[in-house]
């Protein structure tokens, strides 16, 4: 038993010769992010406070696909989705903000304030003013990194328009993006010292999706999810983490076929789903983390209170 | 084995009291759409094919909680949302339509058509007309019944707009709704005599719901689900839907507990989420249908290969 935290800030097909002036910036930000949770833990804030304080630091981080640097639509735009859910199943979902500077917060709004767990587009936008919760331009969000993206993206016909193409081909297209342009979803999951548990997932979605599209993050059981053994936020292909149940059959396989937090996620992440969609982090009630991913590489860090640490994108060791 | 097809029109505290011409015209709605789907499976139509044909009756009969009939949001308007999924894991779903006359038959578009899986509000409107899916105005799905529902709702302060309320208190509220106006979600799941399955859910929501909210229907492992062991469709209060992950629950524990699919759907509905809350129907790819609920009563409806054949409201026996 002891605290734990770990976070993310993506998994995708990153390269091994991803250039410096794209990794530093993020090394740095999942250091400092890391910091700022396990601080937070140690002074003895609750998980879910922690888990949001971490998910804002990365939204606002315009290196990770999430808050400022969310990849656009195919029009250009930017449709943010976020999830919130705590040990005690108490949840909050928004999906289609264009305005709202920390997705992740209002999220937890919709838990907190509402009958309701999932908000979405101009129904979640208006709740966000109702509240008085920061929110900015839409061009604020959209970087000039991400406008030569989608350019780059809309070129290779990538993540689709022409709606004729076998989908099969359009799949391996999206999936076999070019460097890290379809990485950068961002997460985090902690536990405290007394087994309290809260996962939280933001992201600005896929380059070139359509208009309208939701993805995996906002999804209870797909890209987040918590429950009292455990607290999961996946990162990858949306589709292929929908399809998989990702988030709860990790906390299931725990429940039902008494694996341990380690076993469940590396059968879903090297069983389950296909090679090279998804990564994820995981913490359990008892304070145990993991972090396996099937693709190149995931952005991500963890710490436990026994001393453990590790900040990394790719694989520790080649196996 | 042999194929099996169930079917309902929601879940809910429906009143042993319901005036016949609530009853009568549902039973008659029941009874004709799983004529329609047994004759399809006999006519040897794809499992996705009978699930879309039977949800597309259900959506057009003002009766239910789906298509035309749909209930209000807090602002008078119409959010409709569906979803569908085959044993092979393929699926689609939308949410926020207002003018689609078959949500159901636009899940399925954009399952086959798009590389995504769930499109909502204006984009999914746009993907519709896009594909010359049939629309009408908004107006069309608005029944007088639904227009009352709403203004009693609102004088009754259910789903929410007082947000300064404790929430428990609004979530007792909404799922102890006078008689059947909460009731009313559609769902039908087929396997065929070779183990082919399918799921599809319809509805629009609850009544007074937030502008922009998103409920379990759409939600995939939620409100519908489909795999190789079998396919659901649940029903009900759908914030306790979203965090149980009904179907996918069912689903996982045939696969990982190895319980039958009558212990796995009793076990969900009966020991995972609160009374009151959830009805499903489901079938198995051996043939097996099931049809729990947890509530006073389930519009429901099933038949099987072997002659066994199933159409009610309340439970079948006192216990």
């Amino acid at each position: 038993m002891g605290w734990a935290i770990a976070l993310h800030g993506g998994a995708g097909d990153i390269p091994l010769t991803l250039p410096p002036e794209r990794r530093l910036p993020r090394e740095v930000c999942l250091r400092h992010c890391l910091q700022l949770g396990v601080d937070a833990l140690k002074s003895k804030k609750s998980p879910l406070d922690v888990v949001e304080l971490v998910v804002r630091e990365l939204e606002n981080n315009p290196h990770f696909n999430a808050g400022k640097g969310s990849v656009l639509t195919s029009s250009g735009t930017v449709e943010m989705e976020a999830c919130i859910m705590d040990g005690n199943m108490k949840c909050g979902a928004v999906s289609g903000l264009t305005t709202v500077v920390n997705a992740i917060s209002l999220a937890r709004l919709v838990m907190e304030r509402t009958p309701h767990i999932y908000l979405a587009f101009d129904g979640a936008e208006a709740f966000a003013r109702e509240h008085g919760v920061e929110t900015l331009d839409a061009s604020h969000f959209i970087t000039p990194e991400n406008i030569q993206r989608l350019k780059q993206a809309k070129e290779a016909n990538r993540v689709q328009i022409d709606y004729t193409q076998p989908m099969q081909k359009k799949e391996e297209d999206t999936a076999t993006a070019d460097g890290d342009s379809q990485t950068g979803t961002v997460g985090c999951v902690a536990v405290d010292s007394d087994g309290n548990l809260a996962a939280a997932t933001s992201t600005g979605g896929l380059v070139n999706k359509m208009v309208g599209r939701i993805g995996d993050t906002p999804l209870i059981g797909a890209g987040t999810y918590a429950n009292s053994l455990c607290a999961v936020s996946a990162t990858g292909k949306g589709e292929a983490i929908i399809r998989g149940t990702v988030a709860r059959d990790v906390a299931a396989l725990m429940e039902f076929k008494g694996l341990s937090l380690e076993e469940a996620a590396a059968c879903v992440v090297k069983e389950r789903v296909p090679k090279g969609n998804v990564g994820l982090v995981a913490v359990s009630a008892t304070g145990e983390v993991t972090m396996p991913f099937n693709t190149t590489g995931m952005f991500r860090a963890c710490a436990t209170e026994d001393g453990y640490s590790e900040i990394a994108i790719w694989p520790l060791t080649k196996d």
